[in-house]
């Protein structure tokens, strides 16, 4: 049946409304067939039944605040509006955070980096990094000083920015070289960036926003180098005055973000009292006394907690994304599937459009309950270590340092798997919606642009995979030489030697469908492929370079593992019993997509898996798991409650009227009254433009040549 | 050594130089010890000595035209700016073809789809799509009156677009519902869009340029639909002004080339003469009757020019932004390989480095190599057709169909897959300059959202690949059940029965360098996927849709098939003996990493290499290709002849001084004597606001408290 005729539909004559496209109908009548209630999807995805209404509760709030609010306006906004746009969001934002919980308020940062991923990161390098900086490496009296004495923490006063990266200096930050000498005569810190190399970059914040910026420095006591340590190095007065010997610029236009004013840095021997030194764990006397314990690298776990973002991020942005083109899939009708069929068949009933989207519905939900759990792990690993230094009980300490290193290891490889995964799921999603896609007003283009970052900073996806991967690599050679019993999360590599044989874990594709012998299967894999890649780095003198490839790979093999795992845990507990099948169904998606097929070079080169095995993933257990899927798509994308200013997109509504609310966007943004360009004189006059004759004012013409050629007869041998 | 110090160095007081980044040096030192002349490497990527110094003479030209050339102030334009300064170039443009050769015009169109993409396509829209319509579908004189009395082909005067694409139909042209509907009385047609998803859009140009469209309707005549028509329709009058019954609109913003006016248009019952309609092929006369020669699907091969200069372009970016990304990384300096060094490591001396770029570098060769064929045979056929029409031959035009499909397959599988192949090449490249990769002065970004479209428009490359995927089973099952020969470039299809075997054709890793043997494994897992998915297909009632994945795959193994069997053929020519052997190496290397690795899942399971030959790729061939290039890599960079301007990269300029470079851009693009932004009033007020007491008037004060409370006392129950 088709929809009522609205606006559109009347210009001319409608003779026959059989096919006027009805995608809001389709999606509808689809909806009402739901068995699944998308109420108990989001408690699963979200964690609990109050995080749900948490959520849902500032969804709302978010929405309906005039500032706050998306819209597709934003896509058209340049660089300076975005700019401006954001810092009034983030002057909005610091009337909530005086009056809402830390939970509440990290949740909405949360929830509006869905809505504009740059309000949360120009607010981020000021709660999140600045401050956490100062936690991780300030007594708690400093802390408390530029926290809550001198407001930091409520976006009043001060503004604080994060300095590590140099233009010359990313990834490696050990070899930063902008430095913190101490003048023992002033008792002052003199900062200085001795080249351009040095120059503090991309630091967001710097180019507009940061009164303070903590400054990663090398510490120089007597000419003696004590390596990088933090400082808070004041930027500008409180007229917003830079201060004597600094220098900041803006970066300038970016692939995204552009709402963030990263800049550059750069320091001119500037001068700061010793006290403004960040001194936790090292700390300079006034005579030059340099203290280092041991703890040190603590420090650095207070960036831990952005990871464990990105990991959340990387659902939500997956679910956003999957949910427009999903719903976009539903109403879109392409080709007849038979020459008999009246109509054309809807998207979503192609297996290849199946294939294509519902791996990436089913990496969301795997990575909602990865992101819950790992989000569980740090806090409380942090409360531990907190309670432990407090106590001074070195034996409690020693563990947590120890939970700690393998809280790196697995927040590491799943920020660099999910955030590329997401990256895939965005470009992938918008490729779906074919042309449309590339709208603006699809909201992928944007969505890409913004979230390419996440796969570079913080830790680059490639560094941070053989930094996972080496690790991995060390247990199995351990095991191989010592017989070294591995603990953790990776403590299956302790039965290496057994498992070193062709035998496959899966052979029967079925198989696929038990979570536990998929989870199974990534273990062997991992197993033997470490100790393949430790025989060659023995072979080459213990030189981890030449296996770059196979540690990255190992990584990603690792976060899948971990995210397979937690998710059939998850199903295992008791209260979501009802979602249960759909779910399991989603995880062995996931599992036979995102991992089987996905590294079946590496399933099959180590034999963890049958040939047969891989070759009946797309003959028969991926299109059946799609085809189980297909009926609750609707249910399941509705299940992550995003709201449609949270997606916006002209694509994904939730009322599925695609073409309409398209179409109402584009005219909106673009009135078709303005069927002359502001710069149609100069088109116009292209057109106009006399012939090229004229233009030459004739001197071409026969008549010319006459006059100006010599005669001269040609010459011959 | 040091480089000389300069302007930013002498900032602070240098102490020590040796730490000082030499990025240009390092450069410069490794071009100085290149053995093969990146001259000779250019012509082997161009096709000849005289292609290649046709290519130079036209970038020389282009970057000295004020008008033409790029600068990173690209970067920064707002689509207001890009729309005009697009305007501007196409102006500039129309002066170059009023005086030079086609095929030099041609060059140069090719070229500047480097320089700036979105003025290619916005021409390209006129030049290529309109009056490749006209010529597909319309008379020797039709093509003369619109292209050459019009002057058309000069843009002057008209201003064509192109409008097939409708709001809820892309790929599946069949499906248009934009009616042509004869009017015998009138001896016209009119025009009209029914409802809303026949709006026509996307239509490049319409929103403010087009004059005219050709316009793809179903041609109605005494109420009967034969089917969809090419039809010219004009939009606006010699004043720029819309004709009546037009209605246009901008599509407004996208995910990149915002300086084309793409558009919708809907017409309501807009009369054209019966003249207006293109009829080489089709015909209705005064009367009505309607001829439908067999010839028409031909109309279509005017678009092929389309596809086959999009594999160039796939070519041309990846030789772009791999030249970026590995003058970075030579460049660049990360981490010290032993603590021991004294500086630390080049980027591009990592394995994994290598391991990440070098196939990108050895794809834009072999990319180059297939580019010219692919070009050189639409222009045979093209050509053999053309003569066999003209002197109506029928055998001969049944031959030339015969090669058209041929053709259709093969530009197909090419465009779709070198499209993507491009778009990750961007995105990887990017990372692997990891945070600068990020600024816009890096190129990436607006690299990326402007190549993005290629990857969905003309042809969306999932459908195309289920289009070549499709003929290939077809052919396969023809040969399992009916002995079937197969001709063209799928004939090694013709011997699948006596290879459905377990036999591997490689087993031994070193045979990936033996580009014979290379093709022939491809040859044999195509054969026999193929052959495994004709079983399926025929097991589901002939149903394609259930193997739409191995479709695709097909379509990209016979992408790489193709790729390679040309590129090996070239090396056998002799002209380009002396660069012959690196040359060798890249084609190695894209073989072991873009076909083998990538679709390791495939070739194992299809048994058509061994497990060991998989595992031997990453442990040791892929290392060792790379190790080998390794030194080439300045060399192999520079052949590609793209100069500073055509690149446009802070990242990736010929001299490898990028700070120095990539500073000065960001400098002058935004003046560092800004350093407060012009929203900073906003910024300041926030951070000086008054306490939340104050701004809440005291009201929550324990005064206010005594006096607003009633005091009741808690009942007991």
């Amino acid at each position: 049946m088709p929809i009522m005729l609205k606006e559109f539909y009347t210009t001319g004559v409608i003779s026959d409304t059989k096919n006027i496209p009805n995608p809001g109908e389709l999606l509808q009548a689809e909806r009402r067939k739901q068995t699944v209630d998308p109420n108990r999807l989001h408690e699963f995805l979200e964690g609990s039944k109050e995080k749900s209404e948490s959520f849902k509760r500032i969804v709302q709030q978010i929405e309906r605040d005039p500032v706050l609010t998306s819209s597709p306006r934003m896509y058209d906004m340049s660089k300076a509006e975005q700019r401006d746009v954001t810092v009034d969001k983030i002057n909005r934002l610091s009337k909530y955070i005086e009056v809402e919980s830390f939970s509440d308020f990290n949740l909405r940062l949360n929830i509006l980096s869905v809505f504009d991923p740059q309000v949360m990161t120009r607010i981020g390098v000021n709660l999140g990094l600045f401050l956490s900086c100062v936690r991780g490496s300030g007594t708690f009296e400093q802390l408390k000083f530029w926290a809550l004495d001198q407001n930091c923490a409520y976006i009043r006063n001060i503004y604080g920015c994060f300095a590590m990266t140099e233009l010359a200096h990313g990834s490696n930050v050990a070899g930063i070289e902008t430095t913190a000498t101490f003048d023992k005569e002033s008792d002052e810190f003199v900062i200085n960036t001795p080249h351009i190399g040095a120059t503090k970059w991309w630091i967001g914040g710097a180019a507009h926003s940061a009164t303070h910026s903590s400054v990663y420095a090398r510490l120089i006591v007597d000419g003696k180098d004590y390596g990088v340590k933090a400082f808070v190095v004041p930027l500008r007065d409180i007229n917003h005055e830079l201060n004597p010997g600094i220098t900041v610029g803006d970066i300038g236009a970016k692939m995204g973000r552009d709402g963030i004013d990263n800049g550059w840095i750069q320091f001119s021997n500037v001068r700061i009292p010793r006290f403004f030194m960040l001194q936790k764990w090292c700390t300079v006397s006034r005579n030059g006394t340099v203290k280092m314990p041991p703890l040190e690298q603590l420090s650095y776990s207070a960036l831990l907690g952005g990871r464990v973002m990105m990991v959340n991020d990387s659902y939500r942005m997956t679910a956003r994304v999957s949910t427009i083109a999903l719903r976009y899939a539903i109403g879109r009708r392409q080709f007849k599937a038979k020459e008999s069929d009246a109509l054309e068949t809807q998207l979503l009933d192609y297996p290849l459009h199946q294939r294509r989207l519902l791996p990436y519905l089913a990496a969301a939900y795997v990575m909602a309950a990865g992101s819950y759990r790992i989000d569980q792990i740090i806090n409380e690993t942090t409360e531990a270590l907190e309670d432990a230094v407090d106590n001074d009980d070195a034996k409690e300490i020693e563990k947590c340092i120890g939970q700690m290193k393998s809280l790196f290891i697995d927040s590491g490889s799943l920020k660099s798997t999910c955030t590329w995964l997401a990256a895939e799921a965005i470009d992938q999603c918008r490729q779906a919606c074919g042309g449309h896609g590339y709208s603006a007003y699809s909201g992928f283009g944007k969505a890409y642009a913004d979230w390419a970052v996440q796969c570079t900073w913080e830790g680059d996806n490639n560094v941070l995979g053989l930094n996972i991967g080496k690790p991995i690599v060390k247990h199995s050679l351990a095991v191989l030489k010592e017989d070294k019993v591995v603990y953790g999360s990776t403590s299956f590599l302790t039965h290496t030697k057994q498992h070193l044989n062709d035998k496959p874990a899966l052979t029967d594709v079925k198989d696929a469908r038990d979570l536990k012998k998929v989870v199974a299967a990534i273990e062997l894999a991992i197993l033997r492929l470490a100790a393949r890649t430790a025989k060659i780095v023995e072979g080459n003198g213990m030189d981890y370079g030449v296996v770059g490839n196979d540690l990255v790979n190992l990584s990603k093999l690792k976060c899948h593992h971990f995210l397979l795992k937690e998710f059939s845990e998850r199903l295992n507990e008791n209260s979501y019993k009802e979602v249960n099948p759909i779910l399991a169904t989603l995880g062995a998606l996931h599992g036979a997509t995102q991992v089987f097929d996905r590294y079946a070079g590496i399933f099959l080169a180590e034999k963890a898996v049958s040939p047969e095995f891989i070759s009946g993933l797309n003959a028969t257990i991926i299109p059946e798991l799609c085809a189980e899927i297909r009926p609750h798509v609707v249910g399941l994308t509705d299940g992550f409650q995003q709201s449609d200013a949270m997606i916006n997109s002209g694509l994904g509504c939730y009322d599925g009227n695609t073409y309409e609310n398209y179409f109402r966007i584009v005219k909106q943004l673009n009135p078709p009254e303005n069927f002359k360009a502001p710069y149609s004189d100069k088109l116009e006059a292209m057109l106009r433009r006399q012939t090229l004759e004229v233009r030459d004012r004739g001197e071409k013409s026969e008549e010319a040549e006459e006059i100006l050629s010599v005669k001269v007869d040609d010459e011959e041998d």
